[in-house]
């Protein structure tokens, strides 16, 4: 599947022979976070977007109803494209289904939201190790004691994820990261843990604990779990988003992504 | 006036000392279109700015009800401090009233849209002509023949305005102007008003005739009167705007914006 066209893998996820996570799937394209809530919420959740745009850098939008990204994926439909999605009803996790035509009507608002995979990939490239990929471990990543800015029904804290990176590569590290705008940009915090309000950098709130090398210090980014929290408070009637790592593969490739 | 704080300025404004129109007004802050609708509509428009950035803009969107812009006047009360506002019914223009206190209820939505007042006045410092400006006239703009991205009840033309630049300066304004995307950033074109579908260039849309003298090259950017024949052709219920010419002053400087 890994050297398949972007078209020819949103196929192979349809006739459900793709359920697995996506990451390594067509290199050099853009993947995405997806979120779909009924179009009540839409305007809330998008100005909640905007109004953080580090943790939630905003990739497409589509019309309510709309099945096909107009930017990421015309040619896509929302309904069947993502390997595997997750039904939140009232903020708490119902199902997990492989498609969701049972649930799109004229009324969903699809969401695309942009992910580090993009700027992980370049990290790699120029040289900069990215420890939970050698470890084949999912990201650290930690609730912070920074509040996002409330929109409407929307609120919650800013969750940051966290890559040890030598200290004489932190800086390239920022500024790779800070050209990738719709990919949680530039660093939130470098060093210190405490100053994000984490106790323990062992302790974290999702994902894998880290391994920090001697020399290594954390930098921290946003990340794409604060949009969930907010979901998860604010709790529409019907909330649809991907399965962890499970993401929708865009059109866009990596370098067009900044010139979004 | 023209050198009290820009919260002087909104004090003058709701008293009515002031219902002139606000060029030149509080130096060094930008000043940004107005557009407050019901929230119905108000996803709706907030995608139409998203997927039309170049002619619209967004420098601060509110709640519903809120009357404080959170970035670009978090002390301001949007309902008294524009000099003269428009009260538009189904696309209609129905009044023109100097403050909305009595339309504004929880459920409208403020949308503050970037303007070309910014830019031009880097260029005029820059040592690039304005000639409308020079004049003392308006700017000329026309409807061109490409349409914006629609968003739902939200379609139309792109407007742009043209300022005729010296030859020898255009790459330089290109430049300037490239800097400020919350004021329509680069422009959409320079020269042939044809590839715009514009067949004679004294045949303004809106604004007045230009004087174009000999060596000076049109050069066209997107205009915030696109959003406004937007407005007019879906005809939402009730849509209030600033009257032209008639800004909200922001807190926001013109450095600050481009940091937006």
């Amino acid at each position: 599947m890994e050297n398949r066209s972007v078209k020819e893998i949103w196929e192979a996820i349809k006739q459900e022979k793709w359920q697995k996570p996506t990451s390594g799937l067509a290199k050099g394209y853009t993947q995405a976070n997806v979120v779909i809530l009924p179009k009540k919420e839409a305007f809330d959740f998008l100005l909640f977007c905007l109004r953080n745009e580090k943790p939630c850098p905003i990739i497409d939008v589509c019309d309510p109803g709309e099945i096909a990204p107009p930017v990421a994926g015309p040619e896509a439909d929302i309904r069947y494209h993502v390997p595997k999605y997750r039904i939140y009803r009232h903020g708490e996790l119902e199902e997990e289904v492989n498609d969701i035509a049972s649930y799109f009507t004229e009324d969903m608002v699809t969401f695309l939201i942009g992910c580090s995979f993009t700027f992980e990939k370049e990290l790699m490239e120029k040289g900069i190790p990215v420890r939970h990929i050698e470890e084949d471990k999912n990201v650290p990543m930690y609730i912070t004691n920074r509040n996002c800015r409330p929109a409407g029904i929307f609120s919650g804290p800013l969750v940051v994820s966290m890559r040890p990176i030598p200290a004489h590569l932190v800086d390239k590290a920022a500024e790779i990261t800070t050209h990738y705008r719709k990919a949680h940009g530039a660093p939130i915090h470098i060093g210190d843990p405490a100053a994000l309000g984490i106790k323990d950098i062992q302790a974290v709130d999702f994902g894998d604990a880290p391994t920090i090398k001697e020399g290594e210090v954390p930098v921290f980014w946003a990340c794409g779990v604060t949009p969930q929290m907010a979901l998860k408070n604010a709790g529409p009637e019907l909330v649809i988003t991907h399965s962890p790592g499970h993401m929708f593969i865009t059109t866009i490739t990596d370098e067009e992504l900044n010139q979004l």
